[in-house]
């Protein structure tokens, strides 16, 4: 699916606006901007300065072109040609209405209008609206360029066409569209998440626990619990062989006892803001805004890349959206030129991919290479079916020569060519570039295994067919510089 | 420190003294259990299974020797020699008042007894004891053995010197004592937990969403963020340039606002109950109880060596545990035998290092040679404080042969011999074992360079001294089979 060439417009920056644009343009749409914040520039610059940083290490593959950036002083020019508007203005009910009733005098009265509100509900947006229709909830949240959720609601008043048609824009972005079943003040997640605020006010207030407590208390426990389950498949668990049904009838009487004070809401008078700030200030004020982005940044990157590699969780959303924007070919057939060295790589390298030496560590070249031959074993048969049917490839010897250095987010790019591909030996050598820049070479001798035995075994038609096909074709292409050398022989 | 050899007792197995169990005697401690279920003995040995699939592999060094589990019949016996117990028996004060009466029939006087309560104050567990100062509440997370997070409240009544004691102990064990500052029922994270169930249970019974999209809420979106930061960390960046103070004025009015139903409690009737389980054996049903820990174990291996990576958060944490454990030698006049291989790494294979093929992936192979490799540059003087002056050596060139394949959980080493050392260049050679079986060689070769020209560059005397030192004593040692050879020259 290519999601190029279309147009989006974002109606007010800051850091929601500002990633909401990230997002579009990284993958690939155009971007038209109108916030009257002489400051938009600069500071939408920074969010997509910051996605730029992370979001396409979050892809084993390569994302699509960048698309064009534009800021707009006429909301008429913002919204020309966009078949999707996003607004993030502030959490004022009357500024929403005067900000639709422009929007509706200029825009395509078949775009989407998805507001980013917090709290309020489609039929509030909807209220006096030219094409109440039109407008709906897409809320996400922050960064959204890293985090796939965004609760997307409708009124009575949004026919189910538009609705899907949200969801499929958001999913080809990345996104997770949730599509709430009722409306109601806050949707879902800041509904939990307003709970929590209550409840952590009065624990300050009262002097139980100060914020960094209880950050800790949240992310040496059940915070780690639910970047990958939620409340209920954890709670299934804590319910052991008994089950749900169990762990309701043991949890139940907590309904009753008094554990929490959210009966009562605390007042957020001065001295409890500056309880909090002060607090705050000592937790993280030796950290600045930017530092405390990045960390927070790189963490979610390694969160998200772990668990792509599980295939769980956000993690499984991450891996649909390779599939999507995936570029390589697919089968052998499409590769353009098999008498050339194939491509079978191409990705930014992830922000938690770099070491203490300020680059990529050099077990990532092989994590490289390996993702490389993955993908010429995929290419010549050997691919997911064929290797649960009891076959495989394993390496059997590596040498790599690292030749320069890469830093995070730099793009990288693999070809490889068949040195020997007959009976149970497969011999390949890949080059890793970015751009033109030789980064390393990787020689591998793979050996064909059933998995079974554990033992070397000849590989099925099905594979030794394709791989014969690679190999006379690149029999022609010249002893690669640097192959079948021992270390140290340059 | 070494905390070997001490015993703990475990009142009460289920899944929580189970998980307490297994952490003990993991970290080296002997653990007698007390729990009249005759089922005690298959469920704590379940958990202590999990434990030992998943625990050993967040560590990069090796755990203590594990301590000798034994169960008993008869609570003095369970006690005896016991500096610390654990009491996780069901959440009844009246019982919990009945096994202290009996434990401190027979303990040491001096010994902890620590409480697995979610919701009792250490007040009222000591009513009516006769050692009120022994009794303290420990409350920990499930699963116990990979969260580190364990609440610690005491009451007058403790003493500073238990409590620090208490902290201690956790502490060694590789937890987090999180010291409450005050007693309220349920202590800090459950009121979080239950503000935000009490709510879920709204949305569930109001048909606004149900178990599976509630998670997917939670874990597609703020789950993440809390994984790392917690509430006050998060919001502090949501806040902008503004800071702290601004997020509180603007979030601030949302108090009033109707986002919450907390102010009233669901009535968890047989229809609720029907209506929650049906939903999450929609969502869950489709896994066992056992796939689904070995999953959720799984995923928090990989967040955590994910966040350990990025030394943040609970990551941080296990690196603190790793320096307090480690027993390889951490100066060249510690290491044995000079004039032999060094051994360089000990370690359990983690879950997350496990590829289709079912072994461990060929990339972990490298970052296992490039730890050993780190490992014996600071043995060498190269250590972060001398990178962090300039220097450093990169990789330039790597050769591994795979002769072995290693599963999840298995115990692996690494001994290095240095083939040269002089000048800018370092040649080593790594031989990977699990026991006496060799699962791989790895020669590589480093250069030294300068980090602010990234150039080749001599070492300093403080680097070129001990590794002259080093490279005298191995030079008798034989050439490695091997070592020197291209690929495919067996």
């Amino acid at each position: 699916m290519t999601i190029a060439a279309q147009t989006a417009a974002i109606i007010g920056g800051g850091v929601i606006g500002g990633g909401w644009a990230a997002r579009f343009l990284l993958m690939g749409w155009n971007v038209q901007v109108f916030d009257p914040d002489t400051e938009a520039r600069r500071k939408i610059g920074e969010v997509i300065d910051n996605a730029r940083r992370a979001l396409p290490g979050l892809s084993d593959v390569a994302l699509p072109e960048e698309g064009r950036l534009s800021f707009h002083a006429d909301l008429a020019d913002a919204v020309a040609g966009a078949v999707y508007i996003q607004e993030s203005v502030p959490e004022r009910l009357d500024l929403k209405h005067a900000v639709y009733a422009d929007l509706q005098a200029y825009c395509d009265p078949d775009a989407i209008i998805g507001s980013s509100t917090s709290g309020f509900t489609p039929s509030q947006l909807q209220q006096g609206a030219a094409r109440p229709g039109q407008i709906v909830v897409t809320h996400p949240f922050n960064p959204v360029y890293l985090l796939p959720l965004v609760e997307v609601v409708g009124s009575p008043a949004n026919d189910t066409a538009l609705m899907d048609r949200t969801s499929e824009i958001l999913t080809a972005l990345g996104l997770y569209p949730l599509r709430v079943r009722g409306e109601i003040d806050a949707h879902i997640a800041d509904r939990l998440l307003e709970a929590v605020w209550r409840e952590a006010l009065w624990l300050v207030k009262d002097g139980i626990a100060t914020t960094e407590e209880i950050d800790n208390a949240i992310r040496y426990g059940f915070g780690l619990r639910w970047a990958q389950m939620g409340l209920f498949e954890t709670y299934r668990i804590a319910g052991g062989e008994a089950g749900m049904r169990h762990f309701l009838a043991q949890f139940g009487p907590a309904l009753a006892w008094p554990w929490t004070k959210l009966m009562d809401v605390p007042d957020l008078d001065d001295a409890l803001i500056e309880k909090l700030s002060d607090q705050s200030d000592a937790q993280s004020g030796h950290m600045t805004l930017r530092a405390l982005e990045q960390a927070r940044d790189d963490n979610l990157v390694t969160i998200l890349r772990g668990l792509k590699a599980r295939d769980y969780g956000a993690g499984a959303l991450l891996n649909a959206q390779d599939r999507r924007i995936d570029r390589l070919p697919a089968a052998l057939d499409a590769v353009p030129d098999l008498a050339a060295p194939i491509p079978t790589l191409s990705r930014a390298v992830p922000v938690d991919w770099v070491d203490y030496n300020g680059h990529m560590n050099e077990a990532r070249y092989l994590e490289t290479f390996g993702a490389a031959t993955d993908r010429f074993m995929a290419l010549v048969g050997c691919d997911a079916a064929y290797i649960e049917g009891g076959s495989s490839y394993f390496t059997a010897e590596t040498h790599i020569r690292h030749l320069g250095e890469v830093r995070a987010g730099e793009g990288i790019g693999v070809e490889t060519q068949v040195l020997k591909g007959e009976g149970k030996k497969l011999h390949i050598f890949h080059w890793m570039r970015a751009g033109d820049r030789l980064l390393a070479t990787g020689e591998q001798m793979l050996i064909h295994v059933n998995l079974g035995t554990r033992r070397a075994s000849e590989p099925e038609a099905n594979v030794a067919g394709p791989l014969a096909r690679v190999a006379a074709a690149h029999a022609a292409l010249p002893w690669p510089e640097g192959a079948g050398a021992a270390i140290g022989a340059r």
